[in-house]
């Protein structure tokens, strides 16, 4: 990181501060971009970041590597909005959880001598705001990069690294429709999932006070930023269709083998599961 | 307890384990009774019982409660063989998951000075054995006691003052009947889902470098003991099959709103979860 002094994080909510704090280290200065005065005010006086920016044409000219942690729909705006003002050879990257084909038309737009790195941190917690950022969230989780053809290796390479330096456990690089295709079974149905099963609660007892972990593990997702699933989900709706109806049947089978009472069938999607589940760390 | 000397753990699994370390100050004399004498050699070397039999005939007739931790269709049966082994006015419980008619066939065999107390610690861990046993296992967990009205009042305060003594947060008293209709939802859903989710996965790729929090905390009940839950399930059928079909009307709106673009639903039913999943602690 010799070359690379100066970071900007744009919209410093709990990941962009999580990217701070993890990052610390590895740069000399680190600015924080955003609408909020009060979070940014509020990074600034705890240390996360040296200098606070509602307008980002200066820190991004200074700037050797841009984090964008803005919701879906707002990251290109943004960079075709300041194309132009980037310092050259900077390298951006972003955290959001659906790709599409927001990497192509990010690339097409942006100056030969600027790279964009895709990228999406499978960490995050159901409360928003720096004010929540957390070096562990990051710690032992997967980070995936999605590289785009005309990305250069050394930015790769580079994004890589930092992660990391983050603390994620594991790092993979795959081409964003792959990354979706499998995002919409690890991450998107099992928040489908969640939130149905809070909804069907007949609410007819205090749930509250007749529940294990299991059911506590199994909902904690369901608390969601509604703007943003919303976003991840509509972009993403072909492949979370097509896994939400594969789970139907296997819970089909289920259903079944109990209205025939056939425990045979049972037992062997409890063994299939629990051999499946024993190779996830 | 003055009167209460001797306690007897009737099955020296995990949950078993549980009971004997953390009533370890409310006896004199704990007994674990076990066909399995490294489960009970371990427990005494441990310290975790002060003896452990095969033959349940001696420690039984010592004891002033028994904690009966078999698999549910064992717990009748043992009571069955040993009815007059049991010392007068000896207390018994259970900690099995759905109750179906177990308490009232068990009520009718037992001779009059004996009480049978109905109950269900709602704590466990996807490991097996005495080996697993800790304290916090039971630590904030919800309890459940399912009355008989042959029950003696002043059993019932026992078990539930012996459940807060344990660590357990709240302690509810309903019938079997509705314990078990509670239960099919807030327990055996979750594990029917865990498994259908786990068992949906069309493993064209590596899921353990894929996955976040998310994932990794809903399908973590997917390992599962398959004889204990098989038997659970098929007492409690009628109640989970609705279960799971209010469940599937659920994921069914979100669905929808996914095959027809439509936000407002969506967001509705986001909102809808994140409401309700405040409520739970």
């Amino acid at each position: 990181m010799k070359q690379k002094k100066t970071l900007s994080i744009v919209g410093l909510g709990l990941i962009g501060g999580c990217y701070a704090k993890t990052l610390r280290d590895e740069f000399d200065m680190i600015y924080g971009i955003d609408l909020d005065k009060k979070a940014l005010s509020y990074a600034e006086s705890e240390g996360i970041i040296n200098k606070g920016f509602v307008d980002p044409k200066i820190p991004l000219s200074e700037s050797d590597l841009i984090v964008i942690c803005l919701y879906p729909n707002l990251v290109e705006k943004f960079i075709e909005k300041n194309k132009n003002n980037f310092k050259p050879n900077a390298v951006i990257t972003d955290v959001v959880g659906v790709k599409g084909d927001l990497i192509d038309k990010i690339m097409k737009k942006l100056p030969s001598n600027i790279d964009f790195v895709g990228a999406h941190p499978m960490a995050g917690r159901e409360v928003q705001g720096v004010w929540n950022s957390n070096e562990k969230i990051f710690s032992g989780a997967n980070f995936i990069i999605t590289p785009h053809p005309l990305n250069r290796n050394e930015n790769l390479d580079l994004i890589e690294k930092l992660a990391y330096k983050m603390g994620f456990k594991m790092v993979s690089r795959i081409t964003p429709k792959k990354h979706d295709e499998i995002i919409s079974f690890t991450s998107q149905l099992s928040h489908a999932i969640a939130v149905a099963l809070v909804n069907s609660d007949e609410k007819n007892f205090d749930t509250n006070v007749f529940i294990g972990d299991s059911y506590r593990d199994l909902t904690r997702i369901a608390m969601i930023n509604e703007d943003l699933w919303d976003k991840l989900f509509m972009v993403n709706r072909e492949n979370l269709i097509k896994k939400i109806e594969n789970f139907e049947e296997s819970l089909d089978i289920i259903k079944k083998s109990l209205k025939e009472g056939d425990s045979e069938s049972l037992k062997e999607e409890f063994r299939k599961s629990t051999m499946r589940r024993k190779e996830i760390s």
